[in-house]
Parts: structure tokens; C-alpha cells; sequence
């Protein structure tokens, strides 16, 4: 019998995805960074995410900064639709042997997170694991999108730009534990620019890129030489690492000079184009069954 | 350091939830069956649920049975509210190893339920657990109740009559894998009937009546002798056991005519009454962090 490692996370999730049924109010399925639900003229987005002591974070981790990053990490698919965050449920599943300090801890980094990006913990649930099993939290969240500020990650256009935020590349030194939803930021894009595709990077730019443009059914050329790499980052580490939870999007618009003025703190960096056909590939990236 | 074992389930949810804001939006927070939130006619409900292998199923259950239960659960809560469920999102946690076809039968138990009550998967995660460490599922959903047909646990008044669906105890011998979410039940007592309080059975009688009593801020008597055991089960463990997955509600109309011509193949029973003041108490039930 085939286990998942063998078929591999991208492969995993085709196969679930591939025989859910889609109702029409359904505006946007399994694939992208959230579901989007709705009619009107506010749509829902719906995002679960989950972290597990010793994938996403090492068992002496402080557990302020594991509850800011499973937080954020929702945050930061509500912002990749260019949205906002509105209620969130947690579930914890712990070994009891885990010290109540550790809880009072990881909740303490949820509502600093949320206190500063907006969203509130509604509910929730606590379920026990067999001792000596790792820790896991599962936030799923509701949030909102105005329809005209819905951006998913199909409407690449051959000619569009590409473009990230931030620097990439070794989050894995810290950046992980604590980085910044980029809300503030992909509202500022969607609501004074023409965003045809956005998503977060989250397993690097090696696998993400690959995805956001075969889900807008187009190529890329990627500028290596342009990826803005982290202190004390490779350009491959740039390429490879996951967690960056930085904005990749792409838009016709030159978008460098006004962004510059609103966000002088925060660099943009047009990295590549979207063009028709196949166009470059890149190897890497992270794949949860296949470490 | 104190665990979350000496502190015991309820008392963490308590202190989890002490600290937590509740804006003027979230209509039910943290304790009851699902969080409400809205301010519309129709309002929203969500909710988060697990299960976990050695937990809630074990290791050789069948996984369509297992997909069934994780969703079929968060259905239940759906219908505790009186409302009816909308959108789901999945995470799936697993070891490597687990098998291809094991999530293939995951997935269609799900799809089941879904068929057969309500609900459409829109979205989820997988994410990788270390090698030997027990497979979670985490059900995440979006429901809705219109405001007139919402039933919180805390509505309950002295007088009221106390009812259960069906049959308690003995669901470990195979209904807690294949129980069916009381949701066209609950529709109907929330449309034809005055239901003051309602939640539904997931921990046992002797954690949840004291938990609808606390929350109504009422004791109660329970009549032992009327409680309706399952096939095989004691008085015992009709109280203790948990996992039933019936409705527990109350009202002070005399339900059991209309329900007995509208439901004759599911019983209802009046197991005793709300009352002014301390009442019974019962020991027992399930606590995640201390067995």
C-alpha cells in the first residue's frame, strides 16, 4: 500500500480535492490560501492551519512566539486574498504531562498577535494526546474580503510583473516564530492597485511560485540575480526555505514608486515575469511527507 | 509546574477563556456548543472538533467510520444551536507512513455524512506529524441558525422539564463511530416547539447536565429511573459514558405527543426537571486530561 510519503503533500491534496463536490456559492474551493464563501457583496474567507511541536516549532520554543506564529500564519492567507481577519477557533491538542504555564503562555502570544492584526478567538476546543505526543494547534478562522478586493492566486496574466515582499530566505533563525501578517499591506495593494494573482509564501518560493502560476495557467521567468535574500541568506536558501510568510504577487502596474512612499520601512521587489508557456522551473522547496 | 493534567479539562477551558475579549459581535463566545456570531436574521455559527487515533477511534478502525465521526461531530454541534451546518474545512495530521488508501477512506466517510446531512468541504490542510505519532483530525466549520431558532445552553428557568434523545451509554461498542447528528431532530424542536436550552451529549451525562445547569445558572433532579439505556449498558454508564451524541434539552412545553408522531423510530425521554437553587449533583463523565 502507497503511504503518503510516497505520493508526496501536492499529489496528497489533488487526490482529496479532486472528488469534493463544489457548490456554486462555494467562490473558491481547496488550492488557494483561503475558501472564499459568499453571494454578496462581502465575501467569507474561511483558513485552517495548524502547528505540531518538533515540525514547526522546537519543543523549547517559548510558547508566546508559537501562539503569535499559529496565529499569523491564518492572518497571513487572510491578507494573501487581500482581506481581513475576523474570528478564529483554536484547537489544542495536548500530552497532559504539558505545563498549564506553556498554555497560559501560548495564549498570552495569540491575543498579542491578534490585538495588533486585528481578529478575536471565538471558541474553540481541547483535546488529550497519548503522553510523549507533540503538541499541535489548529487555528481555523472566518474572515472577510470585499468581492472587488478578492484577489486569489489564478489571475496571472503573461506580462505581469512578479513580485515580493520583504526579504527570503533563513526564517528558520526566528523569523518564523514572530513574523508580520502582511495585512497592512495587501490592503494597501488591493485597494490602490490592479493585484491580478497574490499569494503567501509560506513553503518557499521553489514551490510556491510553481503553484501560483499553474493555478493562473501560465509560465515564469525568474530573475535570480534580483531575489532579495535575508541577512545572511543564500540566494539558494532564498529560493528553498519555507516560512518566509512574505506577499508574492503579480501585476501589470508598475507598483515600485508608490509603494516605496507608503512603505518606506518594507521593500518590494519585482523578481521575474509571468509569460505564456512553459517557462523556467525550480527544484526545492518544502514538502510536509517528503523531509 | 502545574500540568494540564492536575488542573483538569474544565478548569483549563476557564482559564483559557477568563482572559479572552468578546466584542459586541459574538453574540456566544467560548462554552457552549459552537461560537455565534453576526447581527443580521441569520447568524453565524462556527465551531472546531478533533479526533485522535488512541483517543477517539483506534488505531485498526475502519477510516471511513473515522471520517464519518470527525465530521459527523462538528454536525452535531451545529444542530445542538438549532442551526444547520455550511462549510468545512479539514486538517489532516499525519505520520508519513499512514497509507494512501487509508486517507482515500478518510475522505469518502466524510463525504457521507456530508451527503446525508448537510455540508460541503471548501478547504483544509495536511501537515506532517513525526514518524509513530497517532493521526489527528481536525474538523473546522462554518453553520448558520436563524436568530429566532438559536438555543444556547444557558436558557434554561426552574420548571423546565429535561429531555434526551434516543438511548445513553455503550457508544464505544460502535455508535461513537457511526452515531447520526441529531440535526433534522433539532430543526424541528426548534421550529415547532419552545426549547429553553439544548446541547448534546458528547462527555457524558454527569459533565454535561451540570454543564447546561451551571450555564442556565439553575440546579437540577435528575429520575435515574427514567434514564433510557442502551442495549447492554447500565444505569452506570448511561450517566458516565461519553460520546452519545443525543440532544440534551429543556422546555416546559410537554413535547413528547408531537415528537412521538413526528419521530416515532427515535425516542425522547424526560429525565427530570431544572430546579431553583443546588439540586443533584452526579460524578463522572469524560475529562480529556484526567484519565
Amino acid at each position: 500500500m502507497k503511504s503518503v510519503r510516497q505520493l508526496g503533500e501536492d499529489n496528497l491534496i489533488a487526490r482529496i480535492c479532486g472528488d469534493l463536490p463544489k457548490p456554486a456559492h462555494v467562490l473558491v474551493g481547496p488550492g488557494d490560501d483561503c475558501a472564499v464563501v459568499g453571494a454578496g457583496e462581502e465575501l467569507v474567507l474561511l483558513k485552517t492551519d495548524a502547528v505540531v511541536a518538533g515540525i514547526h516549532f522546537l519543543h523549547d520554543a517559548k510558547s508566546t512566539r508559537v501562539g503569535w506564529k499559529a496565529v499569523a500564519r491564518v492572518l497571513s492567507d487572510f491578507a494573501a486574498m487581500g482581506g481581513e481577519p475576523g474570528e478564529l477557533l483554536i484547537t489544542l491538542a495536548l500530552a497532559p504531562e504539558v505545563s498549564v504555564d506553556w498554555v497560559d503562555g501560548l495564549y498570552r502570544g495569540m491575543s498579542s498577535c491578534l490585538e495588533q492584526h486585528g481578529g478575536v478567538i471565538v471558541g474553540g476546543e481541547t483535546t488529550s494526546l497519548p503522553e510523549g505526543t507533540p503538541t499541535m494547534v489548529s487555528v481555523a478562522g472566518k474572515g472577510r474580503v470585499a468581492r472587488a478586493n478578492l484577489v486569489t492566486r489564478s489571475g496571472g496574466r503573461p506580462g505581469d510583473d512578479i513580485y515580493v515582499t520583504g526579504r527570503l530566505g533563513g526564517s528558520i533563525h526566528g523569523k518564523h516564530l514572530d513574523f508580520t501578517p502582511r495585512l497592512r499591506e495587501a490592503a494597501w495593494l488591493v485597494n490602490n492597485s490592479r493585484i491580478t494573482a497574490m499569494m503567501d509564501l509560506s513553503d518557499g518560493l521553489a514551490k510556491d511560485l510553481p503553484r501560483l502560476a499553474q493555478m493562473s495557467g501560465v509560465g515564469f521567468e525568474l530573475n535570480r540575480d534580483s531575489l532579495p535574500c535575508s541577512e545572511g541568506s543564500t540566494l539558494e536558501q532564498a529560493i528553498d526555505d519555507g516560512e518566509d510568510y512574505e506577499l508574492l504577487f503579480t501585476s501589470s502596474d508598475d507598483l515600485k514608486p508608490a509603494w516605496d512612499e507608503k512603505f518606506p520601512e518594507l521593500e518590494i521587489t519585482r523578481i521575474g515575469t509571468l509569460i505564456e508557456g512553459a517557462g523556467d522551473s525550480i527544484e526545492g522547496g518544502w514538502d510536509h511527507f517528503q523531509r
